[in-house]
């Protein structure tokens, strides 16, 4: 985040030429929207990163296979069924809603993506999806992302969007928009995250997918719920050239930088709002490392910290418990001297010189009161840094997914 | 385990040569025993595995040291304290800890192991220590082993102790025995585990510590209570000789086999009764994996599903959650095809060929209920087989974990 990038209103339809619909097709009860589209006025470059669990949802396969033609012009994502571990039928159903969609939308199959999240091992009901197609064609609208944003919800407890607009180095001004769902779960399911980005820059897939699987690495991969990982995660994007920025094409360029950066700012934005909202989370834990040897190991201390269920406890209870710190730092297999090591709770300083301070509690319990609360690491080592973020671990945790699938 | 190997009572008094001791030195609360002792008659072979974290506590890093002369004769644990984080004067304790008891048992020095468990950050009480060394040795007695299990226990809910009696290739008959905490907490620290392992077997030092590295790679690392691992997690062995066996000198020998086959034995009983007394936890769990191109991603993947949040709070709430399962196969990183994939509870199964199958949810509940659950995993791709252990995720985790340090 810099000066060359604000935040602005809206979401997907905040860069030109997109338009976004979400209806109630039937797959949830109570007639909550379910569908959503997002459709760029032009065909996009495209690129996308995906699970790295090798059980993978038919969707998803649909769209890597999509994919290849390095062009996308719509996405559509039903919330409700994941139409993961359903066999040939899984990959029939996709398959139908790309055709479906691509022949009402006019558009060339292959640049559909088609995505799904919620309960997993039931067919789709399908029927249900295609025959509500043209209705939410004929939805979408560029005021209409909210809508969009809602319709991926499962157990969210509020949608999420963000917008930002850059400066070239021309004084060009381009945009990008998301919109994300985070980890909620219903039976019988796991954790997913799925994320919509579009631009209306111009930048061709090869850098557009660099930046993409960057941004990804800096923000979702360093975002930890409850370490479980899905069939079905997915973050796209679409850049549809709508801005006419002179074509970014070289990943050295000042100009891939400045179009990275902005990626970077929604994507951490929108990582941010997922942990937020993470099942039974009732804060926002920061953990920043300085100090590392390296980029990747102090990554690997700030994920491992606000991975550690004991920390996670420990920061639900309001426990300035810098003894759970210390171990998973000691764990996280990074370089690490004790001696030289120092922990604070933004800056109060809980550990140095291998020992406790003697902090004061009660500034210490104020902090942690905070629904954003920040744990600072300096390693002493080197003069490299990384972030990861995560959220308390809460008897509503437990709860949500102890449930009996009935 | 097979028929050369059979439980018999005891613990580490069990095998001939070696007394134990347990008292209460005023460490912890209400007089309850913290002070643990086991002694050999005789100079033992000694071996250890330890820690991987990075930051380990004072009286490990003494023990270590002193492993190097391969010959341990006594063993003292205090609870209550963990010496962790204590910087110098930390490792002036452990040092004084193993100088007094070498002076009071006429031993060297340095076949003294010292051992801590308990709060960090906190100097140890050492006068309460030291003062109580000649009652630890005057109690000293080959049926006070159970006294020496229930001193070295935090939050446990039970001792765990357990022997075995193994008959070598020419009939001679040796003995192993242990005691074991697991993972409990006391604020602030972490997760903890201890094991202390006597035997009067004849092994020279080396193959002795290969028998262990092995056994705890094949046991205690193979279990998951929470993830977290801690400063202090140390397994010790002693072989007195005092069976008289011809001595184990060669790992490849028919008597190293079973030795080994003894201990790994002792270890997984002892492992197991760690993970059914895991924090909070009301069942203990079984993966079996099998059909795993190598012994390696077997033990990946039951790892992997083992330690699933969402795995173990489906498990608690008796959720046949089988979509949970093969996700946590999925990103285990180990080979997978989801279409030769079997997931089972017992024998009933859940899930097979790419899809679940339509199972009896009555007959899955029953299975759920008990206090042991096993999952079956067959990937179908190899001939290598896997297990690991774990418990389930409930309330009383995060409310044991959650709780105000006070």
């Amino acid at each position: 985040m810099n000066d060359k990038v604000k935040f602005i209103e809206k979401n997907v339809c905040a860069p030109r030429g997109f338009k976004a619909s979400g209806i109630a097709c039937g797959i949830k009860k109570a007639a909550k929207p379910d569908l959503a589209l997002i459709y760029s006025e032009v065909p996009a470059a495209g690129a996308g990163v995906f699970t790295q669990n090798k059980i993978k949802a038919a969707p998803l396969l649909l769209t890597q296979q999509h994919l290849k033609s390095q062009t996308l012009q719509a996405i559509i994502t039903n919330s409700g069924n994941a139409n993961a571990c359903t066999g040939k039928v899984g990959l029939q159903h996709a398959a139908q809603i790309a055709t479906t969609l691509a022949k009402s939308l006019q558009i060339a199959v292959n640049s559909v993506a088609v995505s799904s999240t919620g309960i997993i091992g039931v067919p789709l009901p399908i029927d249900n999806i295609l025959s509500a197609v043209p209705e939410l064609v004929n939805f979408l609208d560029e005021n209409n992302g909210i809508n969009a944003a809602e319709s991926i919800m499962t157990t969210d407890t509020f949608s999420k969007e963000t917008a930002v607009e850059i400066e070239l180095s021309r004084g060009e001004k381009i945009r990008i928009g998301g919109i994300a769902k985070g980890s909620g779960m219903i039976h019988p399911n796991m954790a997913t995250m799925l994320c919509y980005i579009t631009t209306d820059a111009d930048i061709a897939a090869l850098p557009l997918q660099k930046a993409l699987t960057e941004a990804a690495n800096n923000s979702f991969n360093l975002i930890s719920v409850d370490g479980d990982s899905s069939t079905n995660d997915m973050v796209l994007i679409m850049a549809n050239k709508c801005a006419e920025n002179k074509p970014i094409s070289d990943c050295e360029s000042e100009d891939w930088k400045l179009f990275y950066n902005g990626l970077l700012t929604v994507c951490v934005d929108l990582a941010k709002k997922i942990t937020r909202d993470g099942e039974g989370a009732t804060k926002l834990i920061t953990v920043n490392v300085t100090g590392a040897v390296s980029e990747q190991e102090a990554k690997q201390v700030a994920k491992s910290v606000v991975s550690s269920s004991l920390v996670k406890t420990a920061v639900y209870g309001n426990d300035a418990n810098w003894g759970r710190i210390a171990c998973a730092v000691g764990y996280s297999n990074a370089s690490i001297d004790p001696d030289k090591l120092l922990i604070s709770l933004d800056n109060l300083l809980l550990f140095a010189n291998g020992i406790p301070v003697n902090f004061c509690e009660e500034a210490a319990l104020d902090l942690l009161k905070q629904k954003e609360v920040n744990i600072n690491i300096n390693l002493g080592l080197g003069t490299s840094n990384g972030v990861a973020w995560g959220c308390d671990l809460s008897y509503d945790y437990v709860k949500i997914n102890a449930a009996y699938r009935t």
